[in-house]
């Protein structure tokens, strides 16, 4: 329990994983083998519902919250994980981040806001196993009207 | 041929694999060993070419429309990989879709426009195989101005 | 060094791996087998530091200089994975690659643009290893404001 412990020493808590509408099909990860292939997560109370502010970076969202926001999704792609691995001290390497920033046309800050994703999970993970491959992409929308969106690749002990 | 039976219980008719046009050097389906990376890939007729409606969400085509031409895009990516291993019912597992939608800035509903995709995938293939993380991101603009691209990764019986 | 002589032959050079800033986790390549995760790239000068034109297509960067950006990033991704791997004959395989075009809102030729990233792979890789699966995504903002970004998997010879 070597992750949750680091967790626990730098103040954060995992949230809920959050209840799927009735209605979707898709699934927050997908298996196969050694590889989680992880769904796009955004910010998480920690009863697992969506975590504001909503809306668009820098003119509704301040990059600071943005930052806040991205931080946020790193901790609800790992309560994700932890909730199909048991211990994220089974993963053993991140990937692959995809990371979206709800922004302003032309806005050219979307690598400072998923730094802010990025350093949580090395913090937690150390580099080792936490540095990433990553794109940080400003888009016209996400799901709820979220700032930040971020898919993962993740490699992870065999079952 | 299950899943072929399956489309045909369903009413769904595959697509022919669109013609490259001749400039073009990248492919719909790239395979390494039971991994099939699939390109981006819109609604298309049975032809093969694209079909409309065309542009952005919601403002020129309605989420019903959006959501028809995921379910579209959905059989084209079936009828590539049918393409390159022969019968769909060598799918193993689905494992992840990125989903675009053509979006007005701040649209919030690019999750149900993609909804519409996984239900076919679902339907068709079942949960066990037909479950998949996902993303489902509002873009500026896609190719031809189509409402919906989606790209996946499938896994497939060994060759 | 094959593929050496093959980007020579064509007047091709890599440029250097742009330093990393010291606040940033992530990384150009991540490495997992034969395997490799390469994080978005954009156009580069030859002493690594990012290449304009910057801006959006086509109002403020034309189709022909965001196909040339396209190209230096292709380069881009190449001088990243000599740098891990050492020799470009290693690579087996372009798997996949995931382009995204600074865009204004509905512009229907982002294929255009990654087709010229695509075309240098091919040109150097042959169609055999190079060809590979693609999205051409037009998005609201890019790094930097650079008018392309790729992002792309790998596949490379045992280590």
């Amino acid at each position: 329990m070597r992750i949750e412990a680091r967790l626990a020493e730098l103040g954060w808590n995992l949230p809920a994983v959050p209840k799927m509408p009735v209605e979707t099909t898709f699934v927050w990860v997908r298996r196969s083998g050694c590889r989680l292939m992880v769904s796009g997560h955004g910010a998480q109370h920690l009863d697992g519902s969506p975590a504001g502010p909503f809306g668009r970076v820098p003119d509704e969202v301040s990059l600071g919250e943005a930052q806040e926001s991205a931080r946020l999704a790193a901790l609800s792609v790992m309560a994700s994980v932890q909730a199909v691995v048991g211990d994220l001290d089974r993963v053993t390497a991140w990937l692959a981040v995809a990371g979206f920033v709800n922004a302003t046309p032309g806005y050219p800050q979307t690598t400072a806001v998923l730094n802010a994703f990025s350093e949580v999970v090395v913090d937690v993970f150390g580099p080792h196993i936490g540095q990433h491959s990553r794109t940080a992409i400003g888009v016209a929308a996400l799901p709820l009207n979220l700032p930040v969106v971020a898919a993962a690749e993740i490699e992870v002990e065999p079952a």
